[in-house]
């Protein structure tokens, strides 16, 4: 294989400048096509779902280590290079050993029938990441982006979703009348609705809205819900995270459904 | 009250030198004594509670602010300092026009019998706040953190806390061995649980007990739970980031009580 690696010593290098463009800039991605990816725990996730990977970069210290050498091995490619040249396309302040770039495509056809997620503008990309990761945890497949929230794959929301990416079908850019086609009843969290998740036969399949950290569900996207159910806070605090109030509706789904 | 308001130029006064220090150091208020919280949600969620305040700080323009001002007036002592001057004490992006010193007692008396969520050396502190959030929205009154956790009262906490602190009996710097006088029963999750937290009964009180982001919850702790619990992860996948698990443990626990 060893006409595919190159050893690299220039930060000119052009697939370096590319990498550092994806890794400074979080929605570099819907334009360039690719998406980087750093660290062995999201590499791996990457190549046991099946993703494809252009390119892989390990360290001159990783290139010494078996396993790491086994996860670029499925690559294409591979650059090896000196640790600072790492750093400067890393986003991490302890960079990794190996990182990916990964082919994404912005797909836009949404799969009618199945349990989705919907984001709607939301803005924190940990916030986003987390909820990714439980929609894959409770199997809701499919996850859909309304134009306006945080770019889905970019370095920020891959790290807080753990490998979850591997295991979804991503769409993002969608308008709320784009949601028509889905076919699914929605539903939203509301502090005012009358009944209370627990208290419901939820619908299967379904999609739960998840609304902006601040302002909550947009009003068009609100009057297409068929249902808008309250979380129980009997300790009376005024609202959950949103990352926290996802993990409990996509529970209670799965917790219904097992019962 | 003109008496008590002081304007402030220098950069160097003593009382903003202190407030520096408690923006800049997460733990500083174990040796100081007070915590520094900035903006108007904290500002009113603190008097909202009766916590007590020492001091309020405002900028030029919030001072112009009548809803501002009497937040301030809780204060027996007001700076009004140059947006400048209010930017070297902010922990934001974005300073916010108001901020609290308030005092901050480090507690060692932990209260048998009550419901309680355990912070076995937690190192985030989103996780940290957010979990405090979901403790006080589900009614568990209680956080008891062991050495190693994130400082409760840094502003980072307090921020991703959302005012819940205030409603909380919050103590720090406990080993395993100091939660025998708790007296209620320790629960912990895990994926090696023989049962799942909904097929089962939970106690009631008890306590959630929430480990390491990789670690998990260490071996002298895990002897001490009075019960294992799994969640249930159709989607198969790995594991859920903290602040969803104990989300999902708490919201459980208080439907079952609602049931």
């Amino acid at each position: 294989m060893s006409e595919k690696i190159l050893h690299i010593s220039s930060r000119d290098n052009p697939a370096l400048q590319r990498l550092r463009k994806l890794s400074q800039d979080g929605s570099a991605y819907r334009k360039l096509g690719g998406v980087w990816l750093e660290g062995d725990h999201l590499a791996r996730a990457c190549l046991q779902r099946g993703h494809a990977v252009t390119l892989a970069v390990l360290t001159e210290e990783g290139a010494q280590n078996p396993a790491l050498r086994a996860l670029a091995d499925a690559a294409p490619r591979q650059l090896i290079v000196p640790a600072v040249l790492f750093k400067g396309i890393s986003g991490l302040e302890s960079p990794a050993q190996i990182g990916f770039e990964i082919p994404v495509e912005a797909r836009q056809d949404l799969s009618p029938g199945l349990d989705t997620v919907v984001l709607d503008r939301l803005q924190d990309a940990g916030n986003v990441g987390t909820i990714l990761r439980n929609a894959a945890a409770f199997g809701f497949k499919q996850v859909l982006a309304l134009k306006g929230t945080a770019a889905l794959w970019s370095p920020k929301v891959l790290r807080a979703g753990m490998g979850a990416h591997f295991g979804l079908r991503l769409i993002e850019g969608l308008s709320p009348a784009d949601l028509d086609a889905l076919q699914v009843p929605l539903i939203a969290t509301s502090s005012y609705a009358e009944s209370q998740i627990h208290q419901l036969a939820l619908p299967k399949p379904c999609a739960w809205v998840m609304g902006h950290e601040g302002q909550g569900v947009q009003a068009e996207l609100m009057q297409r819900c068929a249902l808008t159910v309250g979380i129980p806070q009997p300790g009376g605090e005024e609202s959950l995270n949103v990352g926290s109030a996802a993990a409990i509706c996509l529970y209670e789904s799965a917790r219904q459904r097992l019962a």
